[in-house]
């Protein structure tokens, strides 16, 4: 399906306001991010529907593929919105002594998953990447890009990317058995007793011991 | 809800058994159990249904419900098939040396996870897990009280139930980010240099040392 077109058939820029009957004007391309992160967060990547996010956000369907393209790219702008403070872990883990970098990147990680605020929309995103292997693509590259290589850039290690990978995994498995499957005593556990369990083997991944 | 019945136990259309079967047809207990596995995996916890299992295996809804009890229990018992080659792990953690045991749970668990064989059977209890509560709970009990619990009765450690669990939940997140989102260099990496990486930390958390 190619993008709308203006009238001397040069293609529009993704982004560029939209004719104003298919329900755009100020806050349009905003208005329907928010609709549709409601929509991808409460039905998943598979039942999420184009019309539905297009209805929440009070503009015509064809508005949203103008703006974002497919519903692949519509959960890749979502997702990084979504996703947004977990981006900052590079910067958090980044600044500081490297010495206590595995215990800035468990706080901080974890931290995200403590409040209801940052969690329900990482579950969100973590319930379609599960049940979905185009939102599973998607979610990878923004964690490959965005998290995992500038991290790695930082290691002065062999495998740096493997050695984020291994200390991010440690804090995602956490967080699976933590607030997705709830296992005691875990679940209730103090935040900062399993951040002192853990940040150990994180800092061992991320300095190169073994 | 009841079925129809008939006086003379007569075969029925749609495979309705007769009363005088739904104690015991033979082999019609392991048929629902693999057809409710199969439902499971296919649909999710949520859009499985009782009428499907029963089609599946060839039997009235009432004798699913009569062996197995409501939906919860037939999930219950469908996931402890499915979870039953990971049931192993304490066999296979606690036999052997224990300076050792780290890398036996790594190798175990991640060789599960490697083989489509037993990984397809556990991505689906995650998926179910993942997208609803109630299957999330009767996942944690099997996880509590089949492997942690026998795991942590074994370690010589304070909180071995805690220390369990964090070894399990960076096994967990790994089989995440390298069979479920599929971040590279993880979900191409030698399974040996996986273990040799992530054994270390295993082995600390299994032996109480930070």
């Amino acid at each position: 399906m190619s993008a709308p077109r203006t009238g001397d058939g040069a293609p529009r820029k993704r982004g560029r306001p939209a004719r104003t009957d298919l329900g755009g004007g100020p806050g349009a391309r905003e208005r329907i991010l928010t609709a549709a992160r409601a929509e991808f967060a409460e039905r998943g990547y598979d039942k999420a529907s184009i019309r539905a996010i297009a209805r929440g956000a009070g503009v015509d369907p064809a508005l949203v593929h103008h703006y974002f393209g497919p519903k692949e790219q519509i959960f890749a702008a979502a997702i990084e919105v979504a996703f947004a403070p977990a981006l900052q872990a590079p910067d958090v883990v980044l600044k500081g002594s490297p010495d206590t970098a595995g215990e800035r990147m468990a706080r901080f990680f974890l931290g995200l998953w403590e409040d209801p605020v940052t969690r329900e929309p990482l579950l969100a995103i973590v319930r379609s990447a599960v049940a979905n292997e185009t939102a599973a693509a998607v979610f990878r590259d923004l964690v490959s890009s965005r998290l995992m290589a500038r991290i790695a850039d930082e290691l002065d290690v062999a495998d740096p990317r493997l050695r984020a990978e291994l200390a991010a995994a440690h804090l995602v498995g956490i967080a699976m058995l933590r607030h997705v499957i709830k296992v005691e005593p875990l679940a209730s556990a103090d935040m900062e007793e399993v951040i002192a369990q853990v940040a150990p083997a994180i800092q061992r991944h991320l300095s190169g011991a073994s």
